[in-house]
């Protein structure tokens, strides 16, 4: 046996005994040591990258890794066994995936989009009226001639303060309420909610209590996790914050998770990943960022795809992703958060954004409540660009929705230096017609780590306007910027290891290239044949609202320019953000937008886009810059030749 | 420190360590050692005897234990402390109140009793609709033209089968949806119940699963808990058993458990001892009996004073003691049994019987309601001989009901040599006039260990009809049987060591006697009040149901003789035996049995005797056998002057 050692550049260490032949991954994910591993440790993604530091390793030799890379340390952890003690450096670009609590990195930007689409959900009534709410309860006490138990006492008190006749006490209020009441003198704080005609009391504090009322409303995305502390009934945001999502070590996208849950305890074992390892430093963070203890939070509500809130009640998600792809539930009725692990007020209860499909869920259709394209005659497009893609199209007297497998591509998943939109990452980027030169713009103004998915369209706009790609994304300039590898793959250097955060040069390389242009390609075919089939033409679209972690700094006209939004006026675009998790907060704080959300969702058509006729070949039509059809792309015509 | 050693004779030892000057039985109850101690260690009742085998203890001499027994080594453990290293006997006498499973030791009459109440409410067609059904379902599989999820195409196939609209799959159900649906190929076995006009499942099984569906039915007395498994919705009973109450250890009565749960963590630690160590136990035992999993019991009635149902849930219930004697509840909707700690199937309900008051609990409603004193026009009383007495009096038109401070002596409490009705109790007894020998019957037939209710009352009444003692309890006579200890007080002797199964005297004292008197008083002049404060007299009674740990031996002419039951022709009164029992048993299989429960509880007015007007002066006067005035007793006119 081997003592294996984790360390993650002066942020502490990990330990772990392993034995001779053990794949190094597999030993991290022993170790709880979450290693960016997006291919599940099949080698083809070349995303595992750990330096060896001390030590042995048995690994082979990949075309991920060049001599230079691989005389300094650098190993792939899927193709490495153990071979006697070892100590690694989990290096900096993987840890941005690493399932730790960041306190949230949201722009200013961001934060104006997150507002103005509260503002939008204010205005169409969709924020009043949340469903908790407080009323200061005084009793009368209780004398040898009015011996009424207390649960009844409270029950007749409230009744006659509210006008609703029926009252349930949950048995863990029943069992506080004689300290309570008594301690208070028969005053309480009483926190409750009314639904159809009944008052469910949700919890009884002891008068003088002033502590904010909350409920939480979280966005679970198959990368990263935002969530938001919100005071109920004013809405108002005490604090935010994002972390990476701890399932990441499985696989970067739903089809590897499914896959690893079918492993024995797998469910249990992904489902931990979220509650444990994710929701609960989350969480805790949350409330540290308010100063609120977690027992006053009242309610959660998530939005999240089909597959992340199967995994998240440790539902068994296989037949997701098998024919004839049917989940266990597209909506449920409100349960204890306690029931999945969760702990927050005894009698808090998580309302899940319901799903239309096993890969449209209520990520989507929370953002398509938070969107307002359902609001008028205009017709309007979704896009958000999450871990995968996905479209909704229609306005206030239709709305059909799919999922294109776009891949993770947005945020960074299947690019060589591709990662998520927080510090560090490439969100523009210019290049100089002539000297071939970049121009970058970095999230948090340090040197680069690597590219988010607005940093990727950029610099593939910029390579094909400047003509150092052609159509098909093969190099046809030659620069100091432009390097071959000994496997005759080209690239072009953002950033040399002297200019990048990590010492090590980030690249743009013709293979991951090649990934975004079937990313998009999937994008831009599946908005056309959705529009198709329903009888319009892409001018016909009045809204295109863009969601996801793509990045506020979404260049439109570039991403226009490669071809994957169609060619519209760039008026009639607007980056929304995160609109799963906006949609989320109007369920928590409004009852009117969960029923909003409800027939919504029931109203959404599933366009199941493989039995489309003709997606296939829009799709390999697609997949060029900008496209085959130029056409498409007027105002581009003068480029796209 | 020293090391002390408990034994139970051959039943293995428990060790603790232990400072010198610690009370043993402290020492007892942190070891959890059970040993009796109905006066909550303040010395008075003389039952913490334990025998102290070897070593030291520091202990003081008491009137408890005499010369002969003292020098055997047996000592009070309340008066007692630790003195360096000690071994102590835990004897038999105490052991039969500690808390270990037995299995239910019921005679074939007590059998009898309760299939008799089994059959009068069947009569009354209270055990017909049980809530809990199950329904083998066999859906449609799924197709790529039919992908309505898992929980919706569950929803629809229940739905169409009982034609109820609303259908709802509480969130461990919706957990292991696809696992069940797709291993038995869309073939199901569903436990479900319908409650106002919802279908709520409770449960969904592999097809071909053929377990029984179970419930359970609790009485939990403050000595003694009694349960059933039960096949639903059969009523079949598959398994009973009875255990000892494990909070004994922290008082005999209600008073001094409340008092206990004063203390720190008291309330979890009392609530602990019911859910922990007796019903856990007790539910192992009965699951064992019927072999069948805990997961497949999916409601729980518990019958339980106020005291215990408040304990039970981990109420505190200082306010049920203290004026105005409010308790937490008396109604309380169902709630899971998991949120007491009391792990069946996910779903399982607990249904408690509703209290009345204070002192009238569940287990008295519960028993009226099996008792069948509501059902006609007739005057009856329903007399419970627990822990404490109660008494319910009236009719088809109304019902009062009482508690008096009859104390323990009925369950043995209280009397130097009293246990339960068990193996090894004297249930009857007979005295020749002449002789003053006894003839005695001993439950099990073995030697004598002691005296339950009924021996005690047969012991009494039979020395007061041999003129072995006066009126006030006081001997009379002398003989080889008749002793006085050394401090003057006069005693019977019942069995010589050499006839005991304990190898020591079994006697009744003349403080026993004083005991039971007051005892017995307290029930009469209860009787005496609640009947003619409606304006009744005693003859107005047509039925008299004795119910109660007594023992199915009791002898009512006996009763009568000692002035305990009204003077009524003897075929009038019935022994029920456990009542509080049958009636949990009721409700489990039959919805229409727990509305009756509900409707009667409610209708049912509690006399608080404290405030009865000349009640004291009834009290007093009952203090003497038969009693002061004998016109109350006019068949016993030749004996009672």
């Amino acid at each position: 046996m081997s003592t294996v050692t984790f360390q993650f550049g002066g942020e502490g260490e990990v330990a772990i005994i392993a034995a001779t032949g053990e794949q190094l991954l597999e030993v991290a994910r022993k170790a709880n040591v979450a290693i960016d591993a997006p291919c599940s440790g099949n080698g083809s993604c070349g995303k595992c990258q750990i330096k060896l530091l001390d030590g042995a390793l048995a690994s082979g030799k990949t075309r991920h890794i060049d001599s230079d890379a691989w005389q300094a340390g650098w190993r792939l952890a899927c193709d490495s066994t153990i071979d006697g003690d070892a100590t690694v450096l989990v290096p900096d670009i993987a840890s941005a995936y690493r399932s730790r609590m960041k306190t949230d990195l949201s722009s200013p930007d961001e934060i104006a989009i997150f507002e103005s689409m509260q503002a939008a959900l204010e205005e169409a009534g969709l924020l009043r009226l949340s469903a908790v709410r407080e009323f200061e309860l005084r009793l009368e006490a209780p004398t040898l001639s009015d011996t009424t138990p207390d649960n009844e006492r409270l029950a007749r008190a409230l009744r006659t303060a509210l006008g609703v006749e029926r009252v349930h006490l949950p048995y863990f209020v029943v069992q506080k309420l004689p300290g309570v009441l008594r301690e208070g003198r028969f005053m309480s704080r009483c926190i409750y909610e009314i639904h159809s005609g009944a008052i469910e009391v949700l919890d009884l504090l002891p008068a003088g209590d002033s502590l904010p009322l909350c409920g939480l409303t979280i966005d679970i995305g198959t990368t990263t996790v935002s969530g938001a502390l919100v005071e109920l009934p004013t809405g108002k945001i005490l604090s935010k914050a994002t972390a990476g999502n701890a399932q990441i070590r499985f696989g970067a996208d739903v089809i590897h998770r499914i896959v690893e849950q079918q492993k024995p305890g797998g469910v249990r074992r992904l489902q931990k990943a979220l509650t444990e390892e994710t929701l609960s430093p989350l969480i805790d963070s949350l409330c540290r960022g308010a100063d609120v203890p977690r027992d006053r939070i009242y309610r959660m509500v998530v939005a999240s795809n089909s597959t992340m809130n199967h995994l998240l009640l440790g539902v068994d998600a296989e037949a997701l992703r098998t024919e004839p792809y049917v989940p266990a539930f597209f909506e449920l009725p409100p349960f204890r958060c306690s029931e999945i692990g969760v702990e927050l007020a005894p009698s808090a209860q998580l309302h899940l954004a319901p799903n239309i499909g096993s890969y449209v869920g209520g990520d989507i259709t929370a953002g398509t409540l938070a969107s307002m394209i359902w609001r008028g005659q205009d017709l309007s497009l979704l896009i958000d660009l999450g871990t995968n893609g996905e479209i909704v199209f229609g306005n206030s007297e239709f709305l059909i929705a799919c999922a294109c497998s776009a891949g993770p591509a947005f945020e960074g998943g299947e690019i060589s230096c591709g990662m998520r939109a927080t510090d560090g990452a490439i969100e523009a980027c210019r290049i100089d017609e002539s000297t071939m030169e970049p121009a970058l713009t970095v999230i948090g103004g340090q040197k680069p780590v690597g590219l988010c998915g607005s940093g990727i369209i950029d610099a593939i706009a910029e390579l094909f306007r400047t003509g150092v790609i052609d159509g098909k994304g093969k190099f046809i300039r030659d620069g100091r910027r432009i390097e071959q590898d000994e496997f005759g793959i080209g690239c072009y250097v953002l950033a040399f290891p002297e200019e990048s955060s990590t010492a090590r040069k980030i690249t743009l390389t013709e293979i991951d290239i090649d990934n975004f242009i079937r990313a998009k390609g999937a994008i831009f075919s599946a908005t056309l044949t959705m529009i198709h089939s329903m009888g319009f033409m892409p001018s016909d679209i009045k809204h295109v609202a863009v969601a996801g972690g793509i990045g506020s700094g979404i260049n439109i006209a570039n991403a226009i320019r490669i071809g994957m939004f169609c060619d519209l006026p760039l008026e009639r675009f607007h980056y929304i953000g995160n609109s799963s998790l906006a949609g989320a907060y109007a369920v928590l704080v409004s009852e009117k937008a969960e029923d909003c959300l409800s027939s919504l969702s029931r109203s959404m058509t599933y366009l199941e886009l493989s039995v489309q006729p003709g997606y296939m070949d829009a799709f390999i039509a697609a997949c060029f810059l900008p496209h085959t059809d130029g056409r498409l792309f007027p105002s581009l015509a003068p480029l796209s030749k």
